[in-house]
């Protein structure tokens, strides 16, 4: 049973909810399938990878040199990016097995910047390597799962089971 | 007769009021309902006592040591506490007759940095030890009804009785 | 022929004004009446001089000492001011024929902190003596019409006549 | 095919736009109609020359001098343009082959300081004049379709053909 | 006998402070030789009243229009003023028995906004008419030696007598 | 041995620190003494507990109501309190054995809410107690003698022993 | 006669001013040498016009596409120009006969947003081009020398002959 | 020849530079070495890779969970390091060839949401994975030397060679 019930009769906050970092699983389907109810809005980046790879160059034009391809493609998903994480109220962002992710870690760098309420998505194994990410993180949680019933509480007072 | 009628032919201003501190009586209900009818938005922080100690381990899994045990739970009972603040209006700060209640005033002092109209409600007992929170409030108040009176004038110009 | 409807189709921006100062002739209704139409929302203090005044101790008790008894009152009306102020897109000040109205001088003051737009409402005899206001305004106006005018133009980038 | 539609269940983000610059050219029309459908809103500043140039001394009272004649002007329309930019996610900025245009880039550095994401359109013979605007700025687009594009593609994720 | 020695450890707090207002007495003389020794930085506005009035016109060339021969001073003036306000930890603004002061109430407003310590000083008559000022005060003084006495405190935690 | 030789060449940063908190044992003292070397700079609040309590009348003449006399005396310690601790890179607040110390939490909430690197010293049976203050600070000690440990780790990297 | 010595005991304020815009003239040094004794420190672009263009070639590699040469050393050059107009208590922003000077303007936007007093040193004949930049400004001058009176002035409160 | 001495008579502005990332290379002797004369005050992190992992057992007491025992060290660092960034004009941010390097992403972002100029030192192999990073930097080098010559550009206007 809630103590929101009794603090706000029935009503709840609502939350902007940004999720940045891995791209190549459904963690992000998980979190708003599972968040379903709670009033919500949840954003994030372009998660379409060519598109978020080449949307410079196919709108902008060509570019023969990839780093300045790769810049005019970065800036853009910059427009929505940034926008995403300074209207959020909580910023979630996942670390996954693979690849360097340091967009992911600069996002959260840049969150906690911003004062955002950061919540950390990560496996085990990458602990240690995160531990300066970590301390500034809200929750460190291992599932999407965790994620859900952490903004169930958040929102609604009430704990899983 | 209040003069908002004249300033604002009929509409009122739309506050959001947070209140904070003490979770063992029913003063939020009663600012609550006294104030049904003014178009307040009230938040508060989670105020079922065992779900607010036990919420982070319960979601993100149990801790040996109490110390971490307590420490994962105000974090994740800090996602709701801060954006309820920071969004606030007026913060109302209740002080009651026990505990230690130190992050009511944890609060108070929070709410006070971000240039919040801080309303402090508490019994006489404690103005002594209660005067630098006090100082930074624009007022003390004795009962809820008060702070209802308060919002009220606030919102309507209108005065009791 | 406005510039706006070119510019906006036909959609006009949305502003909220904080009309400050003078209580004690009509001008906030005939700027209020003018602009009907404009969509702006209009907030100011209570206006009710006898509730201003006394609000303090009418709510939290009363006071021997008659600057405490102001105190009070003062603070509860910051409560409104500093709201209305601070969520405001443009802060008009009128200074009247008569009173000190340092609390008008003193919100322009405000307002121009945060810089906000600030319009000065002003009899002509009062220029040298408000010259520091002035220096900090967008525009300085004789009547309430003009003043009308302004956010009319602002708003549609209509002119008079 | 789009990203957006994976991360955000088909609902877009909503975004405000500041179109800035040259006011002499069918731009705004061009790039508002492609947009069209993006739930885009757009803001702007009066952009009927003759009324811009004249609204201080139309309202306020005729200058014998016309650097005040001006003056009063360029500070009526900047109640407008600083609302426009301020609260705008995207300003863009229009710098055409005539005029001094020193308002545009006045304007853009006035977003760039308030850390705006900032798009610049303007023709390749401006490229070396203009070097210091674009290197804060996140994109240089040469037509005004190019910007719809950008839109759309930050807005839904998706490209062009 | 003073606190600060034990916390101090004899070191004293180096505070800027800031003296608006009337400028007709000695005011800023009897507080800047009561307080020699304290270390403070005392800053304040130009105080040749002609020179203030006429710095404008002086430099910047002559104006027919009494409205623009005081704008341009008032704005010059404010160089000075706001980078004065800006940059003081403690501001005391003196309302004297003369004039309208309505600069002075503006600078009171515009520390306040910047949460600067603001210390007020002014004859009891004008008690009533202040109250909206010496609301957002954290002192209100009577004589400019209490300013010293409390800058002396509050710098060396000492008392007089 | 250090790492911060490698990575300064000898020379330390220079912190402010603000020693918040319980003002009847020597743990002040203990920490400066032993911080001494390290180029830091200490501030606090008035220490002498009678001066903090009576300044307000002492200076700015007698109240008969307490609530007032308390009032003017916690004013005049915010001027100091609020400039030592909006100057600190670190703030560190004790909680000793008695009193409510409403004070020091609020000074702790006051300083997480500015962004300050917060440091709690408490006795472990207060743990449960201030589980919300230490879930805003970077490092929870016991002793005033790991506070010097970890200023001097922080300032040269070198470990104790 | 100043009253800044009434005011100040002859101490005089420390004012640092950035002196943006055209670099083919010896306005610089014209303002630099007539301020000296008022104890200003100047700040300023890089003035060399070929290294200015050049830098970022010179330093990170050479570019095939015009654009990204002129990329790569607006951005060098932003490392300084950002630092030197965010110290700035004054920016000044020199407009010349020639060129199109968009840099310039959008310093003087950049200085405008951050709240900088600004002096804009420009010709007559730019008077109307210029109004929106003016509007933002507390002094237009038309020679160097007046800039220097201007700050003479500000500082000393001394009136020039 | 540098156009810095045209503008500056010889001073150089003061830059304080703050050095992230890597500790494994010696590739912040080189910055420092080659830019000896420059003025520049030089901060990082701890670089003494024992001491930052443990440095927060060894204070603070041992933990059983290895998680916690890198979290209390974590937090003490980012008592130096947010105190580094946040008080830089410039910051650093080097990528090796080794680890995943996190943390180094991260102050890099958080550099970034505070308006930090941002220079990312990386090998080409890691251009594809730093666009984003890089797209919020104002200069990628590619060795230690070439940040050497852009702070020696910057600081004086004078090019290598």
């Amino acid at each position: 049973m809630s103590g929101i019930i009794k603090a706000k009769g029935g009503r709840s906050m609502a939350f902007r909810v940004y999720l940045s970092g891995e791209i190549h699983t459904d963690w992000r389907d998980r979190i708003r399938d599972g968040a379903a109810g709670l009033g919500i809005d949840f954003d994030g980046p372009v998660t379409d990878h060519g598109n978020s790879d080449d949307c410079g160059v196919a709108i902008l034009g060509a570019e023969d040199d990839k780093f300045w391809h790769d810049h005019k493609g970065a800036k853009l998903n910059a427009i929505r990016t940034r926008k995403g994480i300074a209207e959020a109220d909580v910023v979630v962002v996942r670390f996954g097995d693979k690849y360097k992710q340091w967009n992911a870690a600069f996002d959260a760098g840049y969150a906690a910047a911003l004062g955002k309420s950061l919540i950390i998505l990560q496996p085990e194994e990458h602990d240690h390597a995160l531990k300066e990410v970590d301390a500034a993180a809200l929750a460190v949680a291992r599932t999407p799962e965790q994620v859900v019933q952490l903004l169930a509480y958040v929102i609604t007072g009430t704990l899983p089971g």
